[in-house]
């Protein structure tokens, strides 16, 4: 881990460098608080806030049905597909936004067994986030475990797993609750040899790691609109489908937007050649069109300038907390290795709850996850290193001097 | 079909003592304009408006992540099912929002081959709409035809066709080119009868036609949030399950929404009792609050309310269509019978599009279905009949002076 020295004096300097940091004044945030679950749930920025106000009052309002063509609400889909494929590293047309992550995970992972007929197993991390594993057993009791075996394994043993019984192997790039990175390329790289498909879920990671999905030859991804791409509750997913696999696979979600020419109004599903199959029913305008204003805030910046200050974050953080005696119960379980950690930090600890609750309290807006994780995630388009310092002073304070334990503030919380 | 005798002072006594008439205020409509495509997307609610804005600034802006507790969002799609249960004869603990109309087909039509495994065909009406049949092509495809099989069947032979073969009948209520209404009742009771499991698909008449679900015994039932509810265009939609069968079956979109505990974050997933089971992936917050808000326009008033005013609205169209000698190339394809016809109206005619297109240009929005089908759908809830009778002026204006087939428009058509 790369020592730095940071005083107060350099943290200053360190945020009037920040190349990225003019674009915080882009979001709303609430006053008073340090918000570090941007990894959670992306703030809002300005713009998407008039964004939705124009789609209501003037295109719902005014143009109604009309504005599926003179509002082009209609291409929504490819069009933030679009936006997106440039920061997973994807040339045009293997990228659309729809439905959620659970949904398009089903997709992919049907249509990948579509392409590896013979084989029958997918083999996934034992601590994925639960919507993989709960959708690859909904495909499983569905197809039945002659046609469709989910198996798992921790992420120390995936490579030594990769067998030809293996049809799909489904990841996730940055586990949800450690911040592990999982190296996308060599993993690819290895499935690729024993004829497995690959799929790559980026809900922990797209919009704050760089990927290169065509150049590692991944075969499908999904993500997640509304963590680091800001797109609002809830906001709409994506799905990536590399090219060389749209003309041959099948995916069962057939719903009239994914047809050749939904307009048409045929009886018999007709695949289209283009991503487009990988619509299913009418696309949710509004909140896709706040996903689509959000993602104009990374029009003029690259992934890898947010990847350089989310490592100076989560950096910062984590030699903060080391620096404070009274911090020793915590216990990292992130790893301190720049290509090992993602954009979020974990520490156990036995009152991980309270803590949390306790730091919440004081306007530190961090997450808790069963049983004992205490998370911070670091969004490096509106935090400031200045927030990193003021965080982990919080952090000493309800650690130091027991707040978390305070009796009054337990009561507080019997009755929230 | 009831004679009325409608002159002019009587529309405006229609108007005046029409029991909705103070609906229409709750709406923005675009001015100078008769919108008759609310069966296709309803219009913007005021109150739906200042919910959007309040859910961005205050909730998604200030609140952020503790917005799923502290406004409720989490709880959004059971509250907004339970406000549609009512309206489509369900108790509490059926109905819930989530994903869209084609999505929650898949769900209930693979519930329904779980729980009728020794059967494997699914009867639906050969001119039901289109991504119900993709749907069900997509379920095949991926299940095999020994297990899943699409069947077909015009409308008058549904019930000449159900047998001991059949596992689902999958019906929509309102036919979306003709507006016939199929007789939910008894096309259920006879399915009952050879052990068929029924789907109702409601998209087209949910919010507009009085239906029965838990009386009538139907087994699940689909709708749409963006037609007669005015949830916004893409609105989520909604599912309904009959109670009876909530233990027993199983649906293979198993997001972590629909786990028994979510926040368990537990690898495996366990099916809750309820009709949660029925969420998938993390719900789309802002669209599922505007449906919310929506949905409140019909605390204070019956579907039964709505249902007279929608057939006062058609009697009245179609008696003034058939005033007019210059509207006879009009042929009407909906049927005359009250209990056989939808909230729309549909005439064939050579020439639909471009008499569609020239009422656009006068301001009354229509649609056009093809390949010749001229639809209007009336919408009680802000239609007044006054409207019914200027549409019917302009349909005049446009045929009897031939300006759907004038020159300069036929150029503007060919520009836009």
């Amino acid at each position: 881990m790369p020592q730095i020295q940071a005083s107060l004096s350099s943290i200053a300097t360190m945020d009037t460098s920040d190349p990225l940091a003019n674009k915080r004044e882009a979001f709303q945030l609430p006053k008073n608080k340090i918000y570090l679950d941007g990894n959670s749930l992306g703030p809002m920025t300005f713009a998407a806030k008039l964004r939705a106000e124009k789609v209501l009052a003037e295109q719902w309002g005014d143009d109604l049905i009309t504005s599926w063509n003179k509002h082009q609400w209609i291409d929504l889909p490819e069009i933030i597909g679009e936006k997106i494929a440039p920061l997973i590293g994807a040339a045009e047309g293997q990228v659309i936004c729809c439905d959620s992550v659970s949904i398009n995970l089903f997709k992919v992972l049907a249509a990948a067994l579509s392409l590896n007929t013979k084989r029958t197993k997918i083999l996934s991390q034992s601590d994925n986030f639960p919507t993989d594993l709960y959708m690859t057993q909904g495909l499983q009791n569905l197809l039945g475990r002659e046609r469709c075996e989910l198996v798992t394994v921790t992420e120390d043993s995936i490579i030594e797993s990769l067998d030809d019984s293996i049809a799909v192997l489904m990841l996730t790039q940055v586990n949800f609750r450690t911040g592990r990175v999982l190296d996308i390329q060599s993993i690819t790289q290895a499935a690729k040899e024993k004829g497995i498909l690959v799929i790559w879920d980026l809900a922990h990671s797209a919009g704050a790691i760089p990927v290169k999905l065509d150049e590692w030859q991944v075969d499908f991804a999904v993500g997640c609109g509304y963590k680091y791409f800001n797109g609002g509750p809830g906001a709409p997913a994506f799905v990536y489908v590399a090219k060389r696999h749209l003309c041959d696979l099948e995916q069962p979600l057939s719903g009239w937007m994914g047809h050749r020419s939904p307009f048409d109004f045929s009886p018999d599903y007709e695949k289209p050649s283009s991503i487009k199959q990988f619509l299913c029913g009418t696309p949710s305008v509004i909140s896709m069109s706040v996903l689509d204003e959000s993602l104009n805030l990374f029009k003029d910046i690259s992934i890898e300038m947010i990847r350089q200050k989310s490592l100076a974050l989560t950096d910062l953080f984590i030699q903060k907390v080391k620096q404070n005696d009274c911090l020793n119960g915590l216990k990292l379980i992130t790893p301190l290795e720049h290509h090992l950690r993602g954009s979020q930090i974990a520490y156990c600890h036995n009152d991980a709850y309270a803590i949390c609750q306790a730091l919440i309290a004081q306007g530190i807006i961090a997450d808790f996850r069963a049983p004992n994780i205490l998370r911070f995630g670091f969004s490096p388009l509106f935090l400031r290193f200045k927030d990193i310092e003021d965080s982990v002073s919080s952090l000493v304070d309800v650690i130091e001097n027991k707040k978390y334990l305070q009796e009054e503030f337990n009561k507080r919380l019997a009755v929230t």
